[in-house]
């Protein structure tokens, strides 16, 4: 309960400090029998990786996992699955001038009058570099939700700080350091390469999409399934913002258009976003982040020391022009959590049945 | 765990059906010795009361509360707070038509395919009444907050369909039946009598607002008080989205003018919208909320039956064509339970002790 | 997390005073689909209920039931179900001498030092009135273990004081008012009798058992099936020691003596009392329980005054002398709420599969 | 809620395999600005540590703790303290025969019907040497309290098999492999001696007892503090039995002795063990465990194998033939961890101010 968690059944326990000895996550309650290797997860936390284009921080972190339990003979067992992830590019040099004052935009302050301490390397806890065991939690829940329903889930980039992202198709997105559905990413490399010249940053908007999402997942009242979404996302570092299917724009919408039609051959549209009552409809699950531009910038910032006096702040070292462009795995990585969640309380109530009169379930607008 | 509950420490646990017996919550873990009497309830209850305007449901509820446990000669004990409101005018009519074939936009569908079974009867579980005993906690939370840090909370519409609405000062929201933060709602209310006479209805957006927020609530990593607000209010009726702070807008600004500047004087803006790295800085919590169309609409929709053919609804009965404009008292009552769950667990673990060197808490921008 | 709430997957939520205006619960997460009326609760109400005999309490409660939510046309629909009793006989006289001390053996002390203020009618929350909805909750549970798996859970005295009851047979539980398992109970009625005349009071030990259990049940290292079914005995009232199988009696077996073997018929033996690794083996579920006499007894007591000054205390009002006597049905609802909280486990993580391989499920010895 | 977490507030999540990589535990929730190092844990572990002297088994497992997390510059940051403890003498020889066949009074069989596969090595998931991450945390917890309010926990073994051991002081449990409050435990050795060469077991009784125990942890109704460490203690590897101060004593009791009298002074006596009404008293508490003897045996015994058919057992390998003699350790980290959990709660709830009125908290009789 002291925020470290994610989940109710498919329990992630994240810790680690950007520049402490290691990082990592005890996933509790991952489904016996499931095939399961170090590569499954690996995989998703190379496309995670800093340092793999120059428009990412350069820290070269290999994020190479080791499984240390829970898997026996390929196979998972019920019992708890340690993830360990060894921090290798520290570079613990003087943090003293940092501890002294407040990057703005950071959570130097918020962290420092809550604990009253604080780990300044790297930002410590509050670092990006701790979604790297939430991917690694999502690719086994990702592996369960594959193979058992068909359930797929994907992440793409729609805005770079102004410029919007026409989709042109999602065999894109893995093709380009962006995670942009688009075929030539020319102008977006352009436009990092001015604003890391500039000194400073900018924000992204990411898509977030489930296909083959089971029909019933969520719970009513608090817990719904689009509540825990948002909760997920927006518990993403940077992210300000999130929308379930129409989003913001539904509030200009009418009545009459905004429900999706039934039909025999599933629902017309999706400005459910795959969510209604908050509870699954078998329409693919859409959701949308807004991620504000890194406050790690070159530019000198006012601000204050622990003593309440000005002082101005520029933040020095590796960091990533624009954090939404790795946030895409990450993102699929908590919808995955979220729904693997949802599945296995259902699970629990309801049993696996699908009620004998349902309907074939819906295809996605 | 099955998601009829909110919170950790302070805990609701929500119960009830439109059109059963009752409807009603259990709190627990309120802190014992504070004043509280069934007035105290009751005045934000009849802000969010059907039947107050033209604009809004006509079922007639006087939505009395009772207090059943917890409270001696007018103080809490400490002990579980059970609140009871009973459901007077249920008109509980011919549900058969509803229960064979399913509303577009609404939770019939996914409810059926859940449970193998639902209560028809107003939408059930998954009737907006059901928020009424969240607005009972609330109510009881936002005292407590009050009398112990001074911590405030109001919300107000801010658009109404396509109709943005300025912000003229929060001293109009309870003179007009919109919430509208201004003088003259006329133009509000021609808009609202259009939309009724079509049959049809519109979404909303709502700003919440806390002010006097204690530094340090939230939790890093997952339950993060950003994460918590934004699963509290997309688990409302109807919401799509959810921004803090500069939300969606922080995709298209640059680090240099995003991070809020400090100063010994407090914070210069509030793009963070009161939360940084999960955590409250003391800033206001901005929060805003986008409110889809209501469902229920005079206007035929096509659908299906339970057996899967097609076949077309109108829904009748007593509905708000726009459910956004009772959502402010919702939606204070779910910021004010997320803040009371946090600021108990920042108790647990921290203390009350604000670290000794803490500069003088920020002024909200 | 308040400590009011049972379970994690079938939540009971328990709210409440003696002499408040109700008690009652909140049942999250029964699986939909289940027939349930009232009459399957208030039969084992009535079985707890005081003023039965003359050997327990005279208060005269009639605790009808009424369920408030969850239940549509005779099912539970997978919402809470809300049970609600309302307290008629709490003769609220004057509490002003018993505010003033605290009562030996008694939560007065303990209740006062934590929260700094109590509600002393009737023993207020800590009174075992308060089990009366844990019982009509478990009648819940047990009808669900019944139907889906045959699960049985019965309880019986096995021990009054000093004296000790031998096993005749479970058919003579129903037809004493102590729940003894022998047909002629006149010794221990002639032993009431005379300690209500002494003004004391005597303790009791309580048998509970569970046969038709399913194989599989309870989680690894701390979520014991075991743990889990100590921890809810002991949070019975007076409860002051739990064995499951040989219990304490284990201290001096041998290891050749105490495990029980296996054969192709089923387990030898019981020793385990149905759980190895804190998962059920399918032998029928054994559980000891023992009661402490009750504290509210004619016989005056050194005491202290809330000013800490010494003090005598007489305990009077309509108590009973040995709350044994009616524990048998709490200790079976409290072991039915247990084992159906993990069976909900079981089905979330493993299905409801049995293993290819399995040999026949076990016959307890 | 996966059964590998302990604790609402201050929680352990524990992880590892008997002959896997490693073992450790994650604690999320510990207080900030705690002085800690390894040393502080080491001790305890050490304490614990298998192949000590000729009555425990004899594989040489170092046990040493690593910090991963949660500490900065020798102290609590508040974030999750993550514990690994590397297995280092695994001996995974072949382990075919026991993956065919159940152990009696083991968990094989359980763990392989709720599963459908498990871990063989050495007990796997339920070896007692995933107790050694449990001491760990506990070691943090028992630091924490002893800082804060002078609270100090010991345990010692008061029966070994058939042979009562008499309380001489504790100053002599670390004098001895047993725990053993007496000087001279020759007699002792002799039994141990004596039961390894007939390739038997026994089991043996525990008694934990903490001292300056603050007044008014614990939470009523269902998470008593009793109830919390009925929990806690049933959960341990082959615990069968659990008491809280009289336990199964007072059965036969009086209330008029049975109830601890009140006095400006203090309390008389303590058969209440600290907790009245599931909340502490500021008594000592005190606790009894009842350990069954080692189920690994060399004696051969009659069991089934996978397919159903009758075999026989043996088992080879290191084993304690008595587990009861290393687990005063871990009850009393149990009973810390139970603890440090209520203390946070009540934190939480109710401050840390103690009422205005309060006498002089009590010593224990």
């Amino acid at each position: 309960m002291s925020g470290n968690t994610l989940g109710t059944l498919f329990c992630v326990t994240n810790f680690g400090e950007s520049h402490g000895p290691a990082i990592g996550c005890v996933i509790d309650g991952c489904p016996p029998g499931m095939p399961l290797a170090e590569a499954d997860i690996q995989a998703d936390l190379d496309r995670r990786r800093p340092g793999t284009s120059r428009h990412v921080t350069q820290r070269n972190e290999p994020d190479r996992v080791e499984i240390l339990s829970g898997v026996y003979e390929g196979q998972t067992t019920g019992t708890p699955i340690a993830l360990l992830i060894r921090n290798t590019d520290q570079r613990s040099k003087d943090y003293h001038e940092i501890t002294q004052s407040f990057r703005p935009g950071h959570a130097d302050y918020s962290y420092w009058q809550k604990y009253g301490i604080r780990d300044p390397r790297g930002g410590g806890r509050s670092s990006a570099r701790l979604t790297a065991p939430t991917v690694a939690a999502g690719a086994v829940a990702k592996k369960w939700l594959a193979l058992r329903w068909g359930t797929h889930i994907r992440a793409c980039m729609t805005q770079l700080g102004e410029l919007p992202i026409p989709f042109e198709g999602w065999e894109h997105v893995p093709q380009n350091p962006f995670f942009a559905p688009v075929a030539d990413v020319a102008r977006y490399e352009e436009y990092m390469d001015a604003l890391r010249k500039a000194g400073d940053s900018c924000g992204a908007r990411i898509r977030v999409q489930a296909t083959g999402v089971p029909v019933g997942l969520g719970e009513p009242i608090y817990d719904k399934l689009d509540a825990d979404i948002a909760y997920a996302m927006m518990g993403l570092n940077a992210v300000k913002g999130v929308e379930i299917g129409a989003g913001f724009a539904s509030v200009a919408q009418r009545g009459s258009t905004h429900g999706d039609a039934l039909t025999p051959q599933g629902f017309r549209g999706n400005n459910a976003g795959g969510v209604l009552g908050g509870i699954s409809t078998g329409q693919d699950i859409e959701v949308s982040l807004a991620i504000k531009p890194t406050s790690s910038i070159l530019t000198p910032r006012e601000s204050i020391d622990i003593h309440g006096h000005s002082t101005e702040v520029i933040t020095k070292g590796r960091h990533d022009p624009c954090v939404g462009i790795r946030a895409a795995p990450i993102a699929e990585a908590l919808l995955a959590l979220v729904l693997i969640d949802h599945a296995l309380r259902h699970r629990a109530q309801c049993g696996d049945v699908t009620p004998p009169l349902a309907p074939i379930p819906a295809n996605a607008g």
